[in-house]
Order: C-alpha cells, then structure tokens, then sequence
C-alpha cells in the first residue's frame, strides 16, 4: 500500500454519495469489465462525480480484481428458519457495499444438494462462497482450502480450524441458559439438544453437559433428548420422549427456538403452562420470538453482525487469499415470560402432593 | 410429442427411486452437459438404474435442453420477511425435482439492485427467472417478453398481462377481511394501506373500498391511512396516524401482517388491548403469527403453493417458450384471536361515556 498517489481520503462512498447512487454501481461503473451492466447515463454521473472528486481506484486492489465476477455464492442450509434471512441481510449489507452480487441457494440440508449447488456456482465463476451449511463433509469443504476459491463458514468451524469462519460460543451461550433456569431454583432440567451431526447442535449439548456440572446439577436429574431437526415437529417428539417414562422437570433447555416452540406445543397438548408448570428457554432469539405466547427466554445471537463478520472477513479473504481467521461473537441472554421460579422444586406431575 | 418410442411409463423419479438419488441427480447425470458435477459412483448408479427401468429421456425435451445452464434466478424483495422463505421453498420444491439449481438475490426493494441483479445473472446464463419483487419498472420486465428467457412474476402482474404470473386475488381477499369485522358489528374500521407503488398494496387498498362500499359502510367512518414499505415500523407510523386526530375506531384492516404487527405495538402504547379495545385483521399469514399475542387473525395466502405453481409455470416455459399464462389462487381467512365484536359499537374513546 507504499502507493503515494492513491488518495485514501476519497472512497468509493464519498463518488457514490455525490452520483446518487450505490456504492455497488460505482464499483461497477468504474470497472471495465463491469461497465456495460449500468445505464449509460448513471455511468457518466459515476465518471463525472469521480473526476469532480479527484478519485482514483486503489491500483493494487483494482490489480487484484482483475477477472472478477462480483458474485458471491452464499449456502443456506433451510432458509425457512427464521435465523438465516437476518444472517444473509448481514452478508449483504457488507458485499453489496463493496459491488457484490449475492447469489444465495437454500440447500434444503441436503449434502448432494450442497455439493451440487457449490459446484454450479463454481461453474458460474462466483468470486467466493459463504456457507451456513452444516452437513457439508469436511473432505469438500477442504478441497477449497486448497483450490485458491476464498469460503467463509458461518457457524460451525473445520476441526483444524483450516478455513476462515464465524461464529458464536454455543458452549458459553447453553451454559447463559441453563445457570439462569438454576439461578431460579430450578433442580430438574431437561435438554432438547438439536441433531448430533451439526456443530451447532453438539456444541450446545456438550455446552448442557458442562453447565449441570457446573452449577452443581444431578445429572440424573437433568435428561437429555435428541431431536432428528432443528424444526418445531423434531423439538416436539424430543420433547414428549423426555416426559414419556414419566419424569419430573420444571425446566427445559431447548437447543434452539424452533425446538423451544415444538416444547410449547407439547405443553399445550398436555394442558401444561408455561412458565407456571414448566420454564423453557431458547437459543438464537429469532425474529417475532419476544411476540409469542408466552414471549420466549432464548440467547441471544447476533444474527445479523454474524452475516456482516461473514461478509467482511470474504472480503479480507478476496483482497488477500492469505487472509482467514476464527471470529467468535459472544452471545447473551434475553430474559423473558417463558421462565419463572418453579412452584415447589421438587414438585411432581400430581396437584395433590403436600409440601415437602 | 408424436414420438412412439418415448415410455411415458418409466420417469426420472422412478430412476431416481431406484438409484436412491434426488430427481435432479438423474436430470444431471444422464445429461452430458452435467454428468461432470455428479460423482462417479452415483453417476453409474442412476446409468444402470435407467439401463434396468429402459428409460429413455425424452427427445424432444433433450434437445431443448441443450445448452441448459440448470440453473434458475430468483428475485425477492425482502428475505426478512416471513411471507418469501416459503414461496422460495415452493418454487424450490418444483425446481430441483426437474435438475434445476435455483439461485435467489435478495433485492432489498432496491429497483438499483433489481436491475443490476437480473444482469448478472443474465451473465452468468441463467435458464430463466422467477421474480416477486414489486418495484421492477415495466420498462425492464417488459424487455424479458422480447428477449426470450422466460421470466415468471410472483405476486404482481403486468397491466397488459403480457408475461406469465402466478398472485392471489388481493382484492377478494381484503373483501374477506372487511366482511369480517363488519359481520361482528364494526362499523369504524380503519385501514392500514401498503406502499402504493406496489401491487399487492395498491390492490388491496382498492379492496378495502370496495368492501366499504360493498358492506354499506360509512366511507367517512372508515378511514385509510398509507404506510410507506411492508414492515412493522411502517405499520405503526400509519396506525398512530389512524389516531392522530382522536378518531374513534374499532378495527383496523392491514395490509399485512407485519403492518398488523406494528398495530400491535401502537395499541401496547397506547394502553388499548386487542381485541378488547381494537380488532386488527393481517394479510398473508405469515409463519408463526399463529402464536403470537393474540394469534392474529389473517388472510391465508398459500404461500408455498404460490411457489410452487410459479415453479411449474417456469419449467412450462422453459418446454415452450410460447406457454404463459395468469394463475389466481384463491385467499380464504383463518379467524383467531385478535378479532372479536366491538364491547359498544358507538363506544368512544372515554370509559365514561353512557350508552347511546
């Protein structure tokens, strides 16, 4: 960057400001390749804003751009949970500031749909790739570490840690859960733990079995149940297995909002309340969740700063493909109606049991 | 369709069924274009499972497909809202049954973006596309019907009906909302309009007047009041404008549920409880809005088989260029809790006020 006559103090912002446009169609407008994809006459204002401003392109980036696309391919894994559309706002918001195209496929948690949809992509000579996708093999995702085409994964992480990812604690973000249900008093504490062949879904059970040790649980006490999907039906047949022998719990833990909303329905089948008979949490505070009935206690992950961490460290990794790093986003708790103290801690399904 | 050789008997699904392979992996493996993005294995795989049925792609279908990408592109205005992830599904469904990859860009109602997205993927070699946004001038649209890469509009059509669209029957089903309320006995209903640029919001509000007059309403007591996009914020702006001049009414009718949900929050500021206080009806309804407090009471549009019928309405065009037609699903309402019968129909906005 020892370049002294690139002028840092104009950006491709401050000539998209004045021509009224993105900041994408500048990047366009001002790149050759790209030109014929804005009308001729926002091209000239793009020209006339820039010469006015005295901007010139980074040599060295626009070196580095030569023969690109602009496209980005993003993989989501179903794009009907209400966690991945904030997500891929997040990575747009960043890519398309810098005149990036996202070209987003739903991969249905279909790995054969996952490889296909990467390689048309690839095909398609996509700049990058950022993928939300959990069930994708390592062995594919490695044959990108190596084939020169920058991807970022979105919550979950090679176990060697050879590619660039985000994500968040999900370890640190179960324990949040399950220390403020014991906080309440709460002894007997279910989880509804998400599929076992996704980070997301291990991490939070292992993050389960470290919280009941250290808030000093009984682990017979706290059962776990694994659900298929991270759906409301998976959560709801978890759910109704950890009741099935007829357990006592005060408390769930669910893995995500989805399962928490499948537990909800099981309550309502078993004329149960919430949080009177049963306290339930759950994990990403999705949208429209605080609205519920009632609104649900869930941990907090930033969706959309996660899309945006995504987005940036692309960029990083298409001006330098030496670039890559682990960013952890740390999560939080969101405290709502879904959790109460429980009634009598050691209370079991019968009304007429006396005090202890 | 004349050619007696082809088995109409034997399809890619049974393949597919037999081979244990999605439909698409046969589409990609038995076409010599593709057959390189499918791994070895299952490629001999569905060979010998279409060997053992005698199946035999279709000629005429073969041959129009030469040169097929396999690839769609999808425009969707606003990811984040709840009403596009299953019309995605729906069009997804239909789409990779027949080998096809579907590409979505978010727009953000950008018409920039709009534009800039359909020519890149214009580049990229898309077979065809499937838009749902509302802001593409007709000018653009328009090109599509002459340039011959066929293009399906999801709920908006052309004026002069020139490209094949798949919506619902906004009107109808405003007409549902406003029979409703006035069958319980509301007589001041307001209407929380949407952008007017749009079709959705543009019919709907026509809608609203027909109702009113359809149900021998007092125009002058049934205000309307426009938000400036489809989101929660925007429903609240107009709903606080409903009030603004000390209005009295009893029931709002939304455009859409998210401006519904802004109603909501207008009506938690105010201190007014629906439906005790104020009825409100949405439109679409949108994944768990069934859950919400109170449930609301929603048009149901079928959002997944909107989906799906453009889906179909694609690959009909993508087999004869010259097929395209107008496809109107019908709305039907799912009455729940936020609707009731006013406490006093005349009832202003002071609890002292006597009975008429």
């Amino acid at each position: 960057m020892h370049n002294g006559r690139v002028r840092h103090s104009v950006t491709i912002r401050d000539v998209a400001r004045l021509a009224k446009v993105h900041p994408g169609t500048v990047s366009r407008a001002l790149n050759p390749d790209t030109r014929a994809l804005v009308n001729a006459a926002t091209a000239e204002r793009v020209a006339d804003a820039a010469a006015q401003l005295g901007y010139q392109p980074n040599p060295i980036a626009r070196g580095l751009k030569t023969n690109r696309s602009f496209t980005v391919g993003v993989l989501v894994p179903d794009i009907t949970n209400p966690l991945f559309p904030p997500i891929l706002r997040g990575i747009e918001d960043r890519l398309s500031r810098s005149g990036y195209t996202t070209l987003i496929v739903n991969t249905d948690n279909d790995s054969e749909r996952e490889r296909a949809a990467l390689e048309t992509m690839r095909a398609r000579h996509v700049d990058g790739f950022i993928t939300a996708t959990a069930r994708l093999e390592e062995r594919v995702l490695s044959g990108f570490a190596l084939s020169g085409t920058p991807i970022v994964l979105v919550n979950r992480g090679l176990e060697d840690g050879s590619l660039p990812m985000v994500g968040v604690d999900d370890r640190a973000g179960t324990l949040l859960a399950v220390e403020h249900v014991s906080s309440l008093g709460h002894r007997q504490i279910g989880h509804v733990a998400g599929p076992q062949d996704t980070s997301t879904g291990h991490q939070r059970y292992l993050g389960f079995l470290d919280a009941v040790a250290s808030c000093g649980l009984d682990v017979e006490a706290c059962p776990v149940s694994f659900a298929s999907a991270f759906t409301e039906a998976g959560g709801a047949r978890a759910c109704a297995e950890l009741f099935a022998d007829g357990r006592e719990l005060t408390a769930i833990v669910a893995a995500n909002d989805l399962l928490a909303l499948g537990c909800y329905d099981v309550l309502a089948q078993r004329g149960m309340r919430c949080p009177e008979d049963l306290s339930v949490v759950g994990f990403n505070d999705i949208p429209f969740i605080d609205r519920l009935r009632p609104p649900l206690t869930s941990v907090r992950v930033p969706q959309r700063d996660i899309g945006a961490a995504a987005g940036d460290l692309l960029l990083e990794c298409l001006a330098d493909p030496a670039a890559g790093r682990q960013i952890w986003l740390e999560p939080t708790l969101v405290v709502r109606g879904s959790t109460a103290a429980p009634r009598d801690p050691r209370r079991g399904s019968g009304t007429e049991r006396l005090p202890a």
